[in-house]
């Protein structure tokens, strides 16, 4: 790995104290960080050197999923670290960084290899990416990279407009843009599954799937981001990005030999494949919602426009769900049911894979018998596989009873999502990043749907906290003659006490 | 459920005791038997009815899943048993049990359906079927049942003889022929797994599958059957019986409504499929092994030829492994490896279905990368179903990993083989009993393996006790490129284990 400056603006942001020193330490940790490794942090704060490490230290301590037993490995990691002043519209502080850049290289002996995290608002891209092409950051014996995360844009022209005040100082293949969800380690399997497995290749196909769902739930209500979410709303903060990401990353085809570039064109070739929505039909496939007072685990909460700092009469939506079609060869006729929504009964990342019953004729024909099967991959907070088949208790003929084949993997195990993505940033790894094509690709499909929302076009739907969403939601599936999945019915657990209920 | 009187020949022998009693009191504990159910034992030594009673007793407290905690229902389950002795030649015997039967039957007010459960050696066989018959023991008014077990014969032509002895007594519909192997809830679910899940029945075929291996491994060695097993051998212990009824259950394909008729056809069909063998050329497909003394689980075991009662140049089959091929539309070119034998590494019955990769242009050129998909049926001791999937570490790119998606029933929930059997043959249930036909076939397979290995046209390779088996079995499969699939490859444990070893 060639080595490299990881340059964070932001550093004395929440995200960088949970999620960007620990993952950076725990790479260290596994040696899996360049032999010589610089990282300058930039904020408005006024910290010194010793400041800043005291904060990284405190944030290795709260927030990382490996205790920092070894004290010597903990103090080479902080070693590395600088921390620079910066005003974000100044440009003499732009020059300063420079000089420390450079002196840290020459103290390293590097070659000017430098990342630039913008752990920043939105609003902040541009000045920040203009600013490091004028102030040389970008050095011609080198390499850049800009590592940004969502929002990207607030709609298909906000988008682009972003993109190409970026594209003056970035190329495309220097940008990075993080999207999480692409660094969940089952998201990422889900790609080499479907390459590497002839079992699943053979099933992966329009003849045997009879529908997808994709659901990411979360408890949570709008919290301290009142303000923000107002304005984005579920169809922003999730849909637009991770599920459009979680649809692109099932729907993919891949050869066996896979590169970056064939992950990408291959997702690419999804959204376009994916068929538009007309304004005027939004709401035959889509289903807008938000939350009224309910219970979550006991608790009593209250409803979205009761929320402090939310509007008495917003419309904002809170639950989201959505049918997709993909014209292609592969999935023609296979619906993609999507739902993402805040204050739901559970909070679970899960795709279900539901597969078609060959005899079965028509869907809404609902025969006696055994249940669909089902392939199940659990995201979070947990990571699993799980593969729904039928069985019979000999003991009972004629009773079929699904069984659960599960593969689990133990939580302190898995690597955080930005652990993933940062040493994909590192080594110029650009698979598991959003790239243009597909960020304004998903912004096309979303855009309709914005502005029925917006023209209230669609109805709001009002669901209760702790459910799974408006009942209409369930009509958008019922009417192809299927139902979502809930944890009740996926429960692999309790296998054993199923099996002794059968005795006296 | 009819009511019936179940009539025990062999009351007092050791199957009885060990299975044929605590299989009968489980099912009735779970109320699966007749309401009005009538067992009458039947054997030489002159117990009363009392005497019976408290060896019924002492074999449930011993050997039963269940613990006989319930007094009152033990008491219950014992008031239905009765004692006759009876010597198998002596017909006034059979008259003496047809009074006692039919006393019983009005006592009980109940019709005469007789279920005979032949629990002693195959030599009695006919004489006892005779002697059923000709004492008028099948009545006009009811059922008549004839339950036994392997050996059915000795080779092809014992079996038929056998057989039409039998069929002077009973019809093919009224005998019900125990392979325990047919018993074990695995094997029963096998029929169920395919004939209810798309997903299987899509991967059923040679168009996915590369090969199957059935292995049946025992750890013991001869014990005490000497006089019995060296003049009967792996080939017909295990191979001709129990092995060949693993593949025919593997290999049928099932409409979704399935029958017990057409399990029994689609069986045979598969047998009629079995390219046969010329007795020439069963040295080409078929391995014979004998153990010599080695060391099992820690202990040092001593060779065949050494074991008490096996003459010192005996060349009997210890071990048999063979290559079959099924000449229909969905097993051409799929090989079927099958072995069994005693003194062997691990105690295990398993069926490993290997999936083919797709991109593999020829089996044996074996390149860099993921595994072969595996579904693994364990049948005993634990029972267990795993779909082996590949995927890679996304930190350690390129890197395969294969992972184990399991279901695993927890022991104690497992009815024994006996329970599903005796509740079936009570039910009239023929499904999971060896038809004529498909005993036939077998023998007929396997005949000239018995007249090779007798004329030693085959050579007897010996293996060290507590291996897998002589070497030449692996040969075997090396000639197609494939090889063994064997506990530790498959063991999925530890798959946390190997998640840790990841990280320093």
């Amino acid at each position: 790995m060639e080595p490299a400056t990881f340059i964070l603006f932001g550093a004395t942001g929440d995200l960088a104290k949970r999620k960007i020193y620990p993952a950076l330490y725990n790479l260290f940790v596994e040696q899996k960080l360049p032999q010589s490794f610089s990282l300058i942090g930039l904020g408005r704060r006024e910290w010194s050197n010793e400041t800043f490490r005291a904060n990284v230290e405190q944030s290795i301590h709260t927030f990382s999923r490996r205790k920092a037993s070894d004290a010597g490995v903990l103090k080479k990691f902080l070693d590395a670290l600088r921390y620079s002043v910066l005003e974000i519209g100044n440009t003499d502080d732009y020059k300063k960084l420079l000089t420390l850049v450079e002196q840290r290289e020459q103290e390293l002996q590097i070659a000017p290899n430098r990342m630039f995290y913008l752990s920043v608002g939105p609003e902040y891209f541009e000045t920040i990416a203009t600013n490091i092409q004028e102030s040389g950051l970008g050095s011609a014996n080198g390499w850049k990279r800009l590592v940004i995360e969502k929002p990207f844009g607030h709609d298909l022209a906000s988008a682009r407009k972003l993109n190409e005040h970026l594209s003056k100082s970035f190329t495309e293949e220097e940008i990075f843009r993080i999207d999480h969800y692409l660094g969940k380690p089952m998201v990422q399997k889900l790609e080499v599954l479907q390459q590497t497995n002839p079992v699943l290749q053979a099933l992966w196909t329009n003849r045997y799937i009879a529908n997808v769902q994709i659901t990411a739930s979360e408890t949570v209500g709008v919290e301290e981001r009142a303000g923000y979410y107002d304005h984005v709303g579920a169809v922003r903060d999730m849909f637009q990005n991770h599920m459009l990401q979680l649809l692109m990353m099932l729907a993919i085809h891949l050869p066996k030999n896979s590169t970056a570039q064939k992950v990408r064109s291959q997702k690419k070739m999804v959204m376009e494949a994916l068929e538009p929505l007309q304004k005027a039909d939004v709401g035959t496939s889509v289903i807008r919602g938000q939350y009224t007072a309910g219970t979550i685990q006991g608790q009593p909460v209250t409803g979205y426009t009761s929320e402090p700092g939310i509007p008495s009469d917003s419309m904002n939506d809170t639950f989201i769900a959505a049918k997709l079609q993909i014209d292609d060869v592969f999935w023609r006729g296979v619906p993609f049911y999507i739902r993402t929504g805040k204050r739901m009964k559970d909070k679970i990342t899960r795709i279900v894979v539901e597969f078609k019953e060959p005899l079965k004729q028509h869907p809404s024909v609902h025969e006696e018998g055994p249940s669909p099967n089902l392939l199940v991959f659990e995201i979070s907070p947990n990571e699993g596989i799980t593969l729904q088949l039928n069985t019979r208790d000999p003991q009972h003929k004629g009773e079929f009873q699904p069984i659960h084949i599960d593969f689990h993997t133990s939580r302190g195990d898995v690597p955080e999502a930005y652990e993933n993505l940062i040493h994909d940033a590192l080594h110029g790894d650009p698979t598991f990043f959003a790239h243009w094509d597909e960020v304004e690709l998903s912004w096309k499909w979303v855009q309709p749907v914005l502005e029925a929302f917006e023209e209230n076009l669609v109805p709001l739907h009002s669901y209760t906290a702790g459910s799974y969403g408006p009942a209409e939601s369930y009509d958008l599936l019922a009417k192809d003659g299927y139902h979502w999945w809930l944890d009740d019915q996926l429960e692999p657990a309790n296998e054993t006490k199923k099996g002794e209920q059968m005795y006296v």
